[in-house]
């Protein structure tokens, strides 16, 4: 089926959807997940074949992404199960007034339309996704990475039996099986057919959907996230905080990138950092973080000499970059020069300083005194993310259901004019 | 000055705006008022030539929304006043949380940046656009119509003179002298630089943003709006809403184009309507209104036959069309073929058939037994409105002042890590 068949019959299914009451929607995502579980084999057998046909063309980490197993399967059915327990977004009266004229204006929560989905390689996001935009009471098109398609075409399969279990329109979940650049294309430029399209993926991806897309777009995910130790900072505390957004998972969009460090501590605090960073992690047998360091961190402690490029990479593994800065003003200025808007944090003692800094750091998520790994849907309370928005309309940071709807009013009258 | 020059100024600027507090920005903005009363004389000189330049290119309409008065500008310096008294939106906390492991998040409203705004010929968007902007807390860049630019540039002089006597910098208020094309285009396109483009203007400029817009970008404004009489509508206030909706301001994207008759009424109603619409509005030396009936409307009343882009046209004028539909459904599929998603409303005294049109009708604004002509940012309570959004992201139906702000997540904690 062409991007244009699918979009047409997700457009035809999706007042099914957004008629569907919240029990129809969940007992369709418990049995999407129970179907997922019954068809295991034939999703392993599928992600077989995905995983031969790759094999020598993908790193092992890409690799490890692309690799089912029962565990992960019934990982995902679960990813499905908690979908299903959270609150409906849909209906859901964000501000109602009554006006001085007797009406009464209601500011509600409702489904997108059709939400159109470009991701890679992992297999589970074809489950999650589909989840999240169908209890948000939208239709979905997915448009996976070729690596995965057939596992993604079996997990469809089973998804299917699921609404079918609920008396919806297996339209309302569409998977494109052509995994070209001209699909990705096709589903940006459906403007009409597509009420919100969400890209996952690198940065190229990325690109080509602010260059190309003419339908509704919101993009996610690049993260190249800050800590600013300041002259006020709990040394030890920032330590904590810096092993943790580096290392506690380098290669999620949360994870740090960037140590700045104001230059009346660097002295004392340097040679700690690399203490611990590096030093300390050899010999509890964990891996050690190679530090870039500009020349003012390079003059007090050993590492790699930092390029200008350092500071503008997504490392996504166990490197760091180093900046000594002059002023908590210059931490800001750095980051407002470098930061692609996701998550950063100053950790120091002084409000005056944290204030500043959470005042005029322009990101998705800003932290004073804690880790930048906390941007998640699930660690904000939302329960679950479709992912990390780092653009400024409709979403930002961790999206969740109600970020998956749009609004409109509902206005009721008994006859008034204006 | 070019383009990318006020862009590069206004994003210097951002964050003095965006740091100013409540009582800065409403000083600004008290003075600006004051200063456009002041120059009263200069304004009226620059829209002289406006208008000299304009004689015999335009219409008198046209030309009635160029002119300038000394009352119209009194209502200028008024509707600055009003945004000074509003509440500031930046700041404002959304939704607060506190984890179970200590962490407060704050998801909190912050200025957008650099709102830029392309408009057309009413001198008075310059200064209801850079009030709205400026109390938003950001900075801003006008493009508007080339007929009003001198104008528009006599407007930003006195404008800045407010801006001086807060303190606040001249460069979060640029005009782009170049009135071309090219300047719109440069506007759409400026990544980086425009946190927000809000285009308000014909379905041409709004097409040019969409095909062409790489900047975040929120459409305004065409409406095709629907008032649908149902089988069971009270018929008098059906003939109330509907003159209202289509007379009471012809030219304003609220205003209703197209009737949609219930079959079963439509031998009763429409005769009525007509007398309504026509016969008596002539008695009453009133405009009547030309009525495009399709085939079943014309075997009913008198009436000019409806072509088919007459369900398609925004009319803006005392027209409007006329179809006559088999049931609430076919009204329901018809306004999801032809609205473009702005206003529409019912007439009925079925709660019933009243819930299932709000559900299933995706429009900004949904209207049960009241006028279309309700969708406007002070008849919402907003207090004001930059434009009304036809799109689903960020914004939709009127843009007040939250809806000029992004939010940002704030997160305080004490060591946390994950």
């Amino acid at each position: 089926m062409t991007v244009m068949e699918l979009l047409t019959r997700a457009r035809a299914a999706k007042s099914a959807m957004a008629l569907a009451d919240t029990d129809t929607k969940n007992r369709a995502l418990l049995a999407m997940a129970d179907a997922l579980v019954a068809h295991e084999s034939a999703i392993l057998a599928a992600n077989r074949l995905d995983m031969e046909a790759a094999k020598g063309t993908m790193s092992d980490v890409m690799l490890d992404r692309l690799a089912l197993s029962p565990q992960r399967i019934a990982g995902m059915a679960e990813g499905i199960r908690q979908v299903a327990a959270l609150p409906d977004p849909a209906g859901y009266v964000v501000n109602r007034v009554e006006r001085p004229n007797g009406l009464v204006i209601e500011r509600t929560l409702v489904p997108m339309g059709v939400i159109a989905i470009i991701y890679e390689s992992r297999p589970n996001v074809t489950s999650d996704a589909a989840a999240l935009a169908l209890k948000a009471g939208s239709a979905c098109v997915l448009r996976g990475g070729k690596e995965a398609h057939r596992s993604a075409a079996a997990i469809v399969d089973a998804l299917w039996e699921g609404l079918d279990a609920a008396g919806l329109p297996r339209d309302a979940l569409g998977l494109v099986e052509d995994t070209s650049r001209a699909s990705a294309t096709a589903l940006m430029t459906a403007r009409g057919y597509v009420d919100l399209l969400i890209p996952r993926g690198g940065p190229g991806l990325i690109r080509a959907c602010v260059d190309n897309a003419t339908v509704p777009c919101v993009e996610t995910g690049t993260g190249i996230c800050h800590v600013y130790v300041d002259r006020d900072a709990d040394q030890d505390m920032a330590l904590t905080i810096l092993e943790n957004a580096k290392c506690s998972r380098p290669s999620v969009c949360n994870a740090a990138e960037v140590c700045l460090v104001h230059k009346d501590i660097a002295a004392q605090f340097l040679p700690k950092f690399r203490q611990r960073m590096t030093v300390e992690r050899e010999q509890a047998g964990l891996v050690p973080v190679e530090l870039r360091l500009d020349p003012a961190a390079a003059a007090l402690i050993e590492g790699t000499p930092a390029g200008p490029a350092d500071f503008d990479t997504e490392f996504l593994d166990y490197i760091m970059a180093v900046h000594v800065v002059d002023s908590a003003e210059e931490a800001i200025a750095h980051i407002a020069a470098h930061s692609t808007g996701h998550s950063e944090a100053i950790v120091t003692a002084s409000e005056e300083t944290a204030r500043s800094f959470l005042a005029q750091v322009d990101s998705a998520a800003v932290y004073w005194n804690c880790s930048t790994r906390f941007t998640d849907g699930g660690e904000f309370g939302l329960g679950c993310e479709m992912g990390i928005s780092t653009q400024k309309l409709h979403a930002r940071g961790p999206m969740g259901l109600q970020e998956l709807c749009t609004f409109k009013y509902i206005i009721k009258g008994n006859g008034q004019i204006r």
